[in-house]
């Protein structure tokens, strides 16, 4: 556990001090954080956290949905510390290679082959980001298309909701509009299709049959007023993350599919939050029989001890990549940690503890435990409209008013009030940024026992809370 | 050093087949690696590298310019095991914060103001490599624009041979073609000015501060022709990198930041190569007398142990970030590795060796000692036309004949041979993708005597290769 001089640090200068006059931090308010200052954690270990004042948590975020396998595991440290001391980097560039990322490429193909009938997916193609991975995807769609001759085939079909990171492309890609307004975002070439969430978006007394007409109809009329020509692809986290855990109705996907395909349309899977057992699949993939051309992996690859991202790539789009490369040459494209040697070590590491300790089970075992222990604490508490889930990624939706499915006002904040006071009773949720909603995501080696507390904490803080979400439903 | 379980290997499934039916490598002509296999490193030391197949090899590549301190450093290894057990993960979301990355932020300003007199520069912002930085910071100049009131005011002037990077804005920016072809790139807001390099670009008989005349008027002719109020910012590296370790002509960089004054833009300092050492200084923006308003990091901020990289950002974009905020909220932008913990350790103890073992001055003595004596062997050899650098980032760059300063034909690759060629010396040296110029930039660590060894070694490379050169000389 970390020692921390805190005669020193608090006597001068105080790490909180430091905080404000050194970090930029991202999504957070500056004015405020100038105000308030650093909420700074200082170890972890499994499920549960500690921070700088000694206040420990029981972590329900799982970091942002990353830490998979839990925090501190000797194994990892172990693996890391080896890896650097037999070769601490090399890169991919011209050919060149390492044992240890050839073997995790090979095994994450064989993962999606045995655990998400993937047999056509070929290539793996690594960064550092999940961002990053869809900057790639954004960047080989256009690449595809102009190898194949067509380059105004180009255009992405994204979701409202849809959350595919944060560089400026991977931005354009993601459907929330608080990522856009200020940034000039979106830039071109994507256009955003309705989000696939009946709760929120279905009308009164649609069936979920005729929800997905309706959205099925959607995409169709995008394609038809932009031209099937200039449609490259189409993105789609399996179950939307950051937008809410939003699932899709039945046979949302299957028709999406069969959709793509007869426009020739590629498909897609953002699997950054989804991948490696976050909804007791070990792929989202796997879970609705998707076929992608291109699949997005970050978080879950390494459980966010070291950065790693991947796009894969299907065996369409590797032919016409090989095809063309006598004339095309080296493909541009690459990042310097591309295939880090001490990364891919530490993912093989984590894969390792995932499989051996059966922690995709264990997502999909607890989860269920756990979904079904919030319905029954807080399902029917006024202000909460919808308790959703699989696996270990479940989604708590707050309403004003739930008869009525009334939204609280996004300004509100009314979720926030409810994870903020969550902290306070000693469990890390987090609030999402598109609809008024938690999320849960822990570790998935976390225990029943882990999520009876869990439970408990967050119904305390939520009848903490229960006045103040009172007022705000009222104005 | 790596045990590679040779026998099982190589007798059923081995490594290179692996490789070829599991990775997609960046910056690899395709149909050639199925064709030839991977180059697998299998270990590395101080400046030593050792391949799968059992070949020493001396690093004057720095992996791609970034393992300044060398490789395999045991203080490194057990710093990642250690923040691993403390804090293996947390991220800066939301206020959120970590010792070792505030300690971090805190000393790479301390080392601007002390060592590139930028006490301008206020915050810090983390990603995970040099690319996502460079996209920030596109993201950053429409952001401060928009928040400004300008939202025109956000074309970005960049210059032919700069490399900033490879996410879709990042490439946008970078000025080498090969990079934009086939990738329906450089998209809109980017126009890139002339290269400053007068070896190469130079009139004959132009001046040096002739040459640098015509170049401040490429980029007033620029300014005027786009209009200012739509020019957000320029972006260079000190001493250009992957453009072929291009230093400008006397005066340059003084010329241009008076017109950026002049005209209100932004200057934004790439230092992702000459950051940390490289150069001989701890930043080339001290070398140069630059004031950035943004300054770009990675590589040696950790020497490639583990992706970090930093949008560093002045004062006056501070104060328009912070005076907005209570109107626009959190500044939505952000990755999940943005401030890595382990990240922070790593790049802490990456510091510590450098300035304990006075890495930055061995950097300066060593590199004109290393220059010196490549000027001295191979200076006046038929095909070779100039050998330049600062520091340990030095360039030969070859010519088809060097009395007219003809080049070789780009395609047909002249400075890849002696590269190649020098490989089979047992010496790793880059050849870039602008020019005709293969790159020295060994770890910071490297001796006099290495030196000795890597200009003999370059020296056969370049006699064995020099019959081919007359061939190619020729056509």
């Amino acid at each position: 556990m970390l020692d921390l001089d805190t005669t020193r640090d608090r006597a001068n200068y105080s790490l909180e001090d430091m905080d404000r006059n050194s970090l930029f931090h991202p999504l957070t308010p500056i004015a405020l954080h100038q105000q308030n200052g650093p909420k700074i954690m200082a170890a972890a270990q499994g499920v549960r956290l500690r921070d700088h004042a000694g206040r420990e948590m029981l972590d329900c975020s799982g970091g942002l949905w990353c830490v998979n396998i839990g925090y501190g595991r000797p194994e990892i440290a172990a693996a890391a510390s080896k890896a650097i001391l037999d070769l601490n980097y090399w890169h991919l560039f011209g050919s060149s290679s390492n044992e240890m990322t050839i073997r995790l490429a090979d095994r994450v193909l064989n993962l999606l082959h045995d655990h998400a009938g993937a047999r056509h997916l070929k290539r793996v193609f690594f960064g550092t980001s999940g961002s990053d991975a869809n900057d790639t995807n954004y960047k080989l769609v256009r690449y595809y298309a102009n190898l194949r001759g067509v380059p105004e085939k180009r255009k992405i079909i994204s979701r409202k909701g849809g959350y595919h990171g944060l560089t400026a492309a991977a931005a354009t890609l993601t459907g929330i509009e608080a990522y856009h307004t200020a940034w000039s975002l979106p830039s071109t070439d994507v256009i955003h299709a309705e989000c696939p969430h009946q709760y929120r978006f279905g009308l009164p007394g649609e069936s979920e049959a005729a929800y997905c007409d309706r959205l099925i109809a959607d995409i169709e009329q995008i394609i038809a007023r932009e031209g099937p020509e200039t449609i490259g692809a189409f993105i789609a986290e399996p179950i939307m993350g950051t937008g809410g855990v939003l699932i899709p109705p039945a046979g949302y996907f299957e028709r999406v599919q069969k959709l793509l395909d007869q426009h020739d349309i590629l498909l897609i899977a953002d699997e950054v939050i989804t991948g490696f057992g976050r909804t007791g699949e070990w792929f989202g993939s796997g879970l609705f029989g998707l076929k992608p051309d291109l699949l997005t992996l970050a978080k879950g690859l390494t459980s966010a001890y070291f950065p790693v991202s991947a796009s894969v790539v299907s065996e369409r789009i590797w032919k016409v990549l090989e095809a063309a490369s006598p004339e095309h040459g080296p493909v541009m494209h690459g990042f310097t940690y591309s295939g880090h040697p001490v990364g891919a070590a530490i993912a093989m590491a984590n894969l390792d503890i995932m499989e051996s300790e059966g922690m995709v089970a264990n997502s999909a075992e607890v989860g269920a435990y756990l979904l079904e222990n919030l319905k029954a604490r807080i399902g029917d508490h006024p202000y909460v409209g919808d308790v959703r889930g699989r696996g270990l990624m479940i989604g708590v939706e707050f309403m004003a008013d739930r008869e009525t499915r009334k939204p609280f006002a996004a300004s509100q904040n009314a979720h926030r009030l409810v994870a903020n006071q969550a902290v306070e009773h000693g469990l890390m949720v987090r609030a999402l940024p598109f609809l008024e909603v938690v999320a849960f995501s822990p570790p998935l080696c976390i225990t029943k026992s882990d999520c009876d507390e869990a439970v408990d904490r967050f119904a305390q803080a939520l009848d903490a809370t229960t006045p103040a979400l009172r007022q705000l439903a009222r104005t």
